[in-house]
């Protein structure tokens, strides 16, 4: 079968590479409708998170069972389903506590020895603690919803609840990526009365007001704090949802939260000093999120988007064949495109 | 009057200075009955948090209204008061919300210009916000109990809080100190089921176990880890109260929480490197936390004193004289007194 491998520094390529194949009584083989490009696997791409050469790449799927485990119980052949980004048993306490990115039977699409997402196929462990069905009947329009909830519309979710949002609250979200738009509608579902998105991108601020922002703030830097601040009455925003994970945008996420509130942190670290606590100490700060348990999420956010309640669909803006990955990853990389679905089964 | 005063590392001092008066109609002149000697008191003696030559010290105390300014409302001459260890207006925004550690009007005892807790009298600015009346019959027996309310026990309590303890937690707590046996306590009200106290003092174990540890641990570092790691079934703690503020305590704090656990954090923090993010991020450990605002949880607390639910008290193991209060910060830095009473109305 044909893979998408990465060979490093913005060097993607798609190359033939071993049929996904039943290894475990507990795996399934899904053969990916869609699969698309992560923000994060950009710091891939750029070099900054390592790779080995060839290694796979891509965690974000959706698909059809093409072959069953002989212990897998739930889910057969022909059924479409959702894979979240990291694969878990379903049966370990922190399984069962909903933090299945802590199963210790779990791993992540294309780590070493893994499939990617980017491929035709994917060997899925761990598949009843994994995977999620989707109706058969669904309309092929919910198509990319579904795969949202893959990654990132958990993970925006996962901003939110870190930040305790709920009825009421004054949201401002720190970037303008595809999980920082899905923090917008995240935080919309869940009550917020304002939300304040950033950044200076026309197409994502559209995006955004469609997802709920009720306003939206150009500035950056200094420059975007004093205006959140004028625009709360000098206090700030008491969630905040942190959604890049540099140590500008945390600059910018302490700046803007007002003393007692809260950052929900989903943007993974990248080339970040520590924390400064005796800063967060005074105003009583609290942060919490970090890499999405969103395999927990899946079942409600499935429900709202099948009932028609929440649609993340428009974050995707670009689709592209297996073959024409590595243009994907260019257009994310450049900013042209903010998320990109690839189709393996459709010709270059 | 006389007041205790610094001058430098180990140089307490007590001398004779400006007595206490009205300057603001919102002020009250509180004859001090009890102060006592913080943790935090340590780092300005230990010459690690700077204090100007003469500037007064102590942020705890409790007294008599002695004159009160045309403004003030809620008390009178003759009522007996505790006084959190900040002013607050009890009327901004951050008062309102609970978070008068915030309040642009307040301020902290012993800062420079304003009196300190450890002396005869202290000048209470905005003192409708910031007191709170006891009744008058109230029992002497219960007068360390409410001493413990100006920070020690509400400090407990918001570690508690910003931990996210509630019934069935199961709690670490970080630090044998007053504050962290305040947290024991925080903890059992809260309904914590398991609550593990670390420390190798006898005398401060037994208080913890009067206060509602479950466990007890007297290994440190590594092997404190491991010890609770294996207590928990090799998961760590939901809910740890970190009450020391040192990279050392922050290191054992993200041992032994369980991911997704959270930590709640009171220890000032003091040399300090800033909090490795990465590592939080990946098992979805949470903080909340910070300077405490006493002031917010005295009500609550002081009835469950008055209705003999909960008696901090034991945390004092030791009564000094005004004359004697650099004999209470010795023997509190060499650990022989876990905290101390300072009694100005008594001769030395």
């Amino acid at each position: 079968m044909r893979a998408t491998t990465i060979y490093g520094t913005r060097d993607i390529r798609v190359e033939e590479v071993p049929d996904a194949a039943i290894k475990e009584a507990t795996d399934v083989v899904v053969r990916v409708e869609l699969a698309c490009i992560c923000g994060s696997d950009l710091w891939a791409y750029r070099g900054v998170a390592k790779r080995a050469d060839g290694q796979r790449i891509g965690h974000e799927f959706l698909g059809i069972v093409e072959e069953v485990g002989g212990d897998v119980k739930s889910v057969q052949v022909g059924d479409r389903v959702i894979a979240p980004f990291v694969w878990s048993d379903g049966t370990c306490a922190y399984c069962q506590a909903g933090l299945q990115t802590s199963c210790r039977a779990g791993g992540f699409w294309g780590s070493k020895g893994s499939d990617g997402g980017q491929g035709e196929a994917v060997r899925v462990p761990q598949a009843d603690g994994t995977l999620v069905r989707v109706p058969a009947d669904a309309p092929a329009s919910l198509l990319p919803a579904f795969l949202s909830l893959s990654d990132v519309m958990g993970t925006g979710h996962h901003a939110a609840m870190g930040a305790g949002v709920g009825p009421g609250s004054t949201v401002a979200v720190v970037g303008d990526g595809a999980v920082g738009l899905c923090g917008v509608l995240a935080a919309k579902r869940l009550g917020a009365e304002r939300i304040i998105a950033m950044g200076r991108h026309e197409d994502r601020a559209k995006i955004a007001s469609l997802f709920g922002a009720t306003d939206q703030v150009a500035e950056r830097g200094e420059a975007a704090i004093e205006r959140i601040k004028e625009m709360t009455g000098g206090l700030g925003a008491s969630a905040v949802l942190e959604c890049v994970g540099t140590e500008q945008s945390w600059g910018t996420a302490m700046g803007i939260v007002r003393d007692g509130g809260r950052i929900g942190y989903v943007g993974v670290p990248h080339e970040m000093p520590g924390l400064p606590l005796g800063k967060l100490f005074g105003r009583n700060i609290a942060i919490g999120g970090g890499v999405a348990p969103v395999r927990a999420y899946l079942p409600e956010l499935l429900a709202d988007v099948l009932a028609g309640r929440i649609d993340p669909g428009p974050v995707f803006d670009r689709t592209v064949s297996l073959d024409d990955v590595a243009l994907g990853y260019q257009a994310m990389d450049e900013r042209t495109a903010l998320k990109v679905i690839v189709q393996p089964q459709i010709a270059g």
